[in-house]
């Protein structure tokens, strides 16, 4: 068994889609990133790839490459799974937290689990996602960004 | 084995009790919420509900009902331990961390420990409590809020 | 198994060195504090005494002793490592996240590594260290000053 964990921040501004868990969320703003800056799905890659050793999202996707411009980060996804499938690791659980002022992401919420759980080979049931505001304070409460945290174990197969 | 992590933010002001860990400590500020806002059980009950996969604490108490204004955070916290048994889950340990600026909470730490350990059927070992400032930063460090993190592990029985 | 998490803060000023993971980086700025103020060692110390429910870095090493005065903060690291061993743990792995501003830290990884890895008596392997910058958003986004999360995860031995 080991333990991982993600954070992944980033900046919301008009003029963008706002991805998050995978899926596309009706919303008058969205994240700016090199990639479609899904905040979840960066915090869940950075939190496989730190349980696993494997350096961050940054090492393998630098926001610095081509290859990576306005890519699904659900590509991601899949390409760290890959990389901890590799070192023999396979994922038990995930528990995720958004902290965002808007839009409300319960409605999305089990149509994300089920996009991760499909890409990681997991259940649902594998695949907490949680929110919460943080109360009107900070740059998460201006609604000028949002944050995401990941947990993970995996074990060895 | 499962993890789970938890975050929460309340805002501190004045008029209101300081609730935390389910202890009331003397303060000229306190935190605001639709309950006792009590901040690090809120913390415990997301870890604890997101590492079971059974949503968050808005979803199981919504701060829109009624049934919850200024409720005593125990009670939520015994709500979420007893939706985590009902799946079968029991608590391994508990590792929480608190920021804010002022009061010291360390005098109250045991207490604190003593009556989430109650709560959950554990012993004072099996639930850490740490606090740190955020050296003057932001929200926090300005004592117009604070926050708390905690993560868990489960075990199946 | 035992869980553990840790956070740590610490303001960016001039005129101090920075030492992050037990490596001195040039920079500009360096971090402020009671100690050599490394951030990632304190969150891992934290996230370890958490984990062994043994309180925290402040109650252990407290800013107000002369004891800690620029103390090297691998002396603190040594120290909670020989705490968590006398009550029979040893560490699974580490996963750790750095959210600062500049410098990269991506050249200074390896060396940070290998340094903690050796006062914990691991392997490179299980020392996993991320960085992440906060998109210019917060005191983190200003450069004003640097965060680390620390995860852990114990064996009885």
């Amino acid at each position: 068994m080991r333990i991982g964990f993600g954070v992944d921040f980033h900046q919301l501004v008009e003029g963008r889609d706002l991805w998050i868990g995978g899926i596309k969320i009706p919303h008058t703003k969205g994240a700016l990133g090199h990639s479609d800056a899904d905040v979840l799905l960066h915090a869940i890659c950075d939190a496989m790839l730190g349980a696993a050793c494997l350096g961050d999202i940054g090492v393998h996707f630098p926001d610095t490459s081509q290859d990576f411009k306005n890519i699904d980060s659900k590509i991601l996804l899949k390409k760290s799974y890959d990389l901890i499938t590799a070192e023999g690791y396979t994922v038990v659980n995930i528990d995720a937290s958004l902290c965002l002022e808007a839009p409300k992401i319960k409605p999305y919420v089990a149509q994300m689990q089920a996009t991760i759980a499909g890409i990681l080979n997991l259940t649902v049931k594998d695949v907490s996602i949680k929110a919460t505001t943080t109360e009107k304070m900070g740059f998460v409460g201006r609604a000028e960004g949002l944050v995401a945290y990941a947990t993970i174990l995996l074990k060895n197969i």
